[in-house]
């Protein structure tokens, strides 16, 4: 599956557009409009079948308003799929509410995030996006070529199906942050720039996010899982569970790369001290051979009258003589220290 | 809504104010009076209303134990309302105790705590704050115009819609702080100073504050939401629900600020570093280029008689080409070593 | 309340004292006595009263066992007494043993740490202290003098008061750890001196052990409150919750504490590495100023019989014309830098 | 036991190998094909006996089904099998499915990872091996052989062995990171290179990837030991109680490791400190000493006219005993700061 | 007690030493073989007594056997005798098993770790020693004569015994733990050595060590202290709570310790670095002080014909006025800046 987005559009709609695909084993029917034709969409709806209403964008109150009255939507419900949400799944009389994010990776390394809302009644699956475009239109052609189960089944293995999906793409978005940490660890090595070390707090900064995406729709599955939930017939059960491991894969994996972004940080500032200690070093060995010889000569500059060594034949070679002696010692105490 | 403080008065109040708002679906009447006229508003409960009584200002001992004689309060409830208390929910005999913290922003980043208590009986509700001037006159408005559901509920609702704006306000107070780690983010990259470190840890000190006020407050929820209290009725527990996920939401994102604020000091002091191993790299290359020429020179400026260079025709020169020769070796050397 | 230890003698107590105070809602008496006239005091203990039985000093082996016999308190419970005990709370067939630590604060820093322990009977308690000298002394005068409620009610509340009285301390121990930390913080922005980082240590110290004062206390009144206690009243659990949920705020505080301390220490290493900063900076400008100045001079300090410049008639000017060049293209390199 | 890994060939197979072995008390077979023989195989299966199926590979996807349709796998499970996978025990209506990861150790430090999985029915054992080769062919001959208690047992002993053998091979490769451990801890005391530090990383990465085969593992393992699964029996439970305790000993070793890991990275860090101090330190000897000096003798280098010193009889001597003096001051105020 | 080793000879011993000491009210025998005697020694265990076998060595595999028949142990039990084991409490159908480490004390800072396991039946116990020499003599001698209450006890009270003396052990090794990070506390504010760092990281490694043992200890005794176990009888259920406590106080020091000695690595790196930055003062000082002046005196060795200030009457007192007023100014500037 190709993990870039799939649809260009990715700013916040305005012209909402409601989806309706009506199945079951033998007929398939879908029908789209905006909000100007919601009734008449809502009117195709068939008791007898498996209705999913998809709602792309949530700034028309009208349309919006029109879904909740069709289904007596709760207020409250209607305020958690309006505003941004912690990852839950919650039990109403009629219907159970499940909430999530849906994932989008952008230029191959920022990461985006969209909230997508369930509403699961006994024949129906609503679904709310905050943007045109999804991860479902594979999807959606299975099921109009009635490929694999989906078709058999009703509304509750839909909203497994849709939410296995979106999870699918974490392994896509998370598998691209454990290459670029083998990317980075391989940089850091040689070159502690300043550029690794952005590129690392970038990548801390992604899993923070990641992580408050994740772990509360680990909760959320979980009570789905733990068959707390009328409207996920037990047989299916063990389909959520299947998602719902596969979000628990996903947070080991997420603590791994955390502890490894850790291990980075350590890294670079560990290869940025060895640097640093090297041209220490280096100013330190040109500075303590040098600084003494020039004492040495210094000294026989000075312009005094009486300076027995100046009228020496051999003086100046005397003193040549003595500081490559003094050369070759302070080197011998340098290898000695092993500083070079 | 405007996340400043709305009354300009904020110090403890010495002036003790008593309101009254009494209401059902048709009726709605308000009293306000300060500790001489006590008994002549509580006189004005109605049974057949859900009464809210507001108390501004603890200091008037005589004000409170009339309240308390009224209402029959318990000693050990009284002292929580007027001690600095942890944010809980207690269920006694009569009523149930419910104590938090309101957040006010002064001067956009500074946050002042006020603790507000609630005590919560079948047809009344009281709320203790430590001074004058809250969140609620929007919402006083809204009962007096009889605007949504509160006139058609009763106290239970009351004191949900109370709790509810208070942590709608926590909302203001903590995108606040993730605005300014996001300002800081971008100042730190650029210029690690003295004022950026301080303004992180005062981010920091914000944070474990939040903290202190946000845990236990979920903690209180929690209790009413499992259905513990006689005090809220079955059908209204959804609404505490909906504020108990609020509060998970906003200590997710404490979480989430407390790690990026963390992951800013590493920035800051990664940024000091590299900062700290430029001044060094400049100081190593000028001194490892001119202290060899510097001895060079301290050579012949040596005043031995038996000097032969020194009597060359082209002895000054020569010196010249070695010391430029000495110079572009250390270059190429510094140049390999990458420190510039 | 006064923080100060309230007795001058804080030494292990030789001279073990005994003391009995015996009320109901009419009577009052007190019996003090040392060792020597054990029996004659324990013969006052009255069943129709609360006798509370004070003994400061465990030392005298003596008067422990005749205390043991008089009571029936099993052998694990007085080596408890005798031995430094993690605090707790256990039940035994005839009476709830309890134990904790009474707090002192030394010299207004330094915590003296003081172990108590509780044996709750039927109609009697019994207290337990290492040495002579207590907080109770207020309150032994209003139960003399009939104030509050003590007089009318049993030996369970009397062990709540005490505990109340001895955790009402912990708060002034930790307010002024947080007066401490405030005061350090101020200093340690400014100066970065080892004493203030010894300062910084002596506090994390404190709280370390503060901490392992404060958590199994939590737990040990936990057990009373979940009313696993035959020896305190239903009607008195609320008192006993009341204190718990005072331990929970000190904990909670303790943990701001800890993490106020751990800011401090990443203030006090900027703030140092700051200044090393600053140091290292002067070094390098005064260095990369005058070496090349140095340098240039020395090369006409040279004494070569064939240099043309030292014949110029301005050569000598010309020279301070480029070194002044040279200071100010530093200078403006500093500057570009922003290294002052 | 060979830590090495026991069979050459480790790359995912492309020749499927299928390999039933089929015992009971008394008898005992054993058949291997490939793909192409695998109906003769199943055909093989005796319900009276233990039968072991062991498919090595399973990129041949006929194989995988037709095994699929012989034991009606639930087509969760044979994603599971494909895919990698968290340890995990999970029951389904005919058979138990249990998968786990096996090491190598290769070339004595790195470490290889198999994910292997099993179905455990009532009278066979499914094992699905992504490689050719694993820890099993001395256990093998013991089956053979009749060796120990396994042909006297069901399939779930038969499970439990093949477990075990697994969790035994942990050891190795975890003792082989402890022993890593200590030589790196050698190391890091005389010499802190890089190389010493990457290792360090190595070995914090490796604990970190073992982590996460590891703690899944223990909860797997938890699951049958509570006796929650129908497919092994009461008196059987021990023994996965033994492995699951082996688990538990293996994660506390590797919290272990993992403390003594980050013990090693402060060792470097400071062992390279230590020898940067060393650096500076005589940086700052030498530098001390010689500047002033040659500043003296500088002074005396000045070619002013008038400066009597030159003309003294002992200057020249004077100038060096008052250098002598210096040299020594400064070295006994060295010696005084403890600087060597 | 004497915290050193008490017995010498302490290395896996080969001749096996096979004790029993049975006992009841009245009568007390002693007996003592190696593995050629085993037979007789067991013959002697009498069914209305206490029977104490000890086991000294566990290389001997002939007599392991045979005590094993004769008490028909379980094989997972002698495996888990005989190899590295996690502190536990394993409940047989006939016996308790319980496994502990004992430590010792080498030279006053090693810790060396003894695994000690024990068999409780009905009126027999088991104790098996990897080594010869335990802290079990002094008890010993208290059987044979008589004191205290074991004698009039069953087989359960002398376990809770023995596991009693071995945690009172703990005690010791532990104070001397922090007899040692008391010591290097005041070492490392004085002088922050290698040595004093080498010490810190021994004293962090046996603290992990020491958690390994005490943590599962804990857990073991919690599920007798539950209750869990047939052959603790209630009564004496109390006494195994009683070191429960013990260790469960251990293991808060343990923390307390672990804390501190973190904070010991603190005290150091500031150490350290403070060293560093005085060292850094110094160097400073004396180059921006020099370093001018040598620039000076070269200006004036400069061998120009033209340079008016060499014949000027006061020239050369005027150099030295001007680079004193340097000096002064530069004093001035080090004092502003507090460097010293
Ligand atoms: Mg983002
Ligand atoms: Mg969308
Ligand atoms: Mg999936
Ligand atoms: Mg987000
Ligand atoms: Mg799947
Ligand atoms: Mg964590
Ligand atoms: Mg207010
Ligand atoms: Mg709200
Ligand atoms: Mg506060
Ligand atoms: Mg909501
Ligand atoms: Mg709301
Ligand atoms: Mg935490
Ligand atoms: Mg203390
Ligand atoms: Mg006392
Ligand atoms: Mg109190
Ligand atoms: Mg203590
Ligand atoms: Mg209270
Ligand atoms: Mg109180
Ligand atoms: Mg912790
Ligand atoms: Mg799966
Ligand atoms: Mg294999
Ligand atoms: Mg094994
Ligand atoms: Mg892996
Ligand atoms: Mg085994
Ligand atoms: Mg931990
Ligand atoms: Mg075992
Ligand atoms: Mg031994
Ligand atoms: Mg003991
Ligand atoms: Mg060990
Ligand atoms: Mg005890
Ligand atoms: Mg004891």
């Amino acid at each position: 599956m190709n993990p870039q987005k799939p649809s260009d559009n990715h700013s916040p709609t305005d012209c909402e557009i409601l989806e309706l695909i009506s199945y079951n084993r033998e007929l398939h029917d879908k029908y789209t409009g905006t909000y100007t034709t919601v009734e008449s969409i809502l009117n195709k709806i068939q008791p007898d079948r498996v209705n999913w209403i998809n709602v792309d964008g949530l700034n028309n109150q009208d349309l919006i308003e029109k879904v909740q009255t069709h289904f007596c939507l709760h207020s409250l419900l209607i305020d958690d799929v309006l505003s941004d949400q912690r990852p839950k799944a919650e039990e109403f009389d009629d219907y159970l509410f499940f909430t999530l994010k849906m994932l989008y990776r952008i230029d191959g390394t920022a990461i985006d995030y969209e909230q997508i809302s369930f509403v699961l009644g006994k024949n129906y699956l609503i679904s709310f996006q905050e943007k045109e475009g999804d991860w479902f239109d594979g999807f959606r052609d299975r099921i109009r070529l009635d490929q694999g189960r989906v078709r058999k089944k009703q509304a509750d293995y839909l909203l497994y199906r849709l939410i296995d999906i979106i999870v699918d793409n974490y392994y896509n978005v998370l598998d691209r942050v454990g290459d670029l940490i083998d990317e980075t660890e391989e940089t850091v090595y040689q070159n502690p720039s300043t550029q690794t070390f952005t590129k690392i707090q970038y990548l801390k900064k992604e899993l923070i996010y990641l992580r408050k995406a994740l772990f509360p729709l680990r909760d959320a599955l979980s009570k789905i899982v733990k068959g707390e939930s009328d409207f996920v017939k037990e047989e299916n059960i063990r389909f959520f569970s299947d998602v719902y491991e596969h979000v628990i894969h996903l947070t080991d994996s997420l603590e791994t790369y955390k502890d490894l972004v850790s291990s980075l940080t350590d890294i670079h500032i560990n290869a940025m001290n060895t640097k640093m200690n090297e041209v220490m070093k280096v100013l330190t060995v040109i500075s303590t051979i040098f600084i003494p010889l020039t004492f040495i000569v210094g000294v026989y500059g000075m312009n005094f009258h009486y300076m027995p060594e100046l009228d020496w034949r051999w003086g100046y070679y005397s003193v040549w003589g003595v500081m490559i002696l003094i050369v070759v010692g302070m080197l011998a105490f340098f290898r000695h220290k092993k500083w070079f």
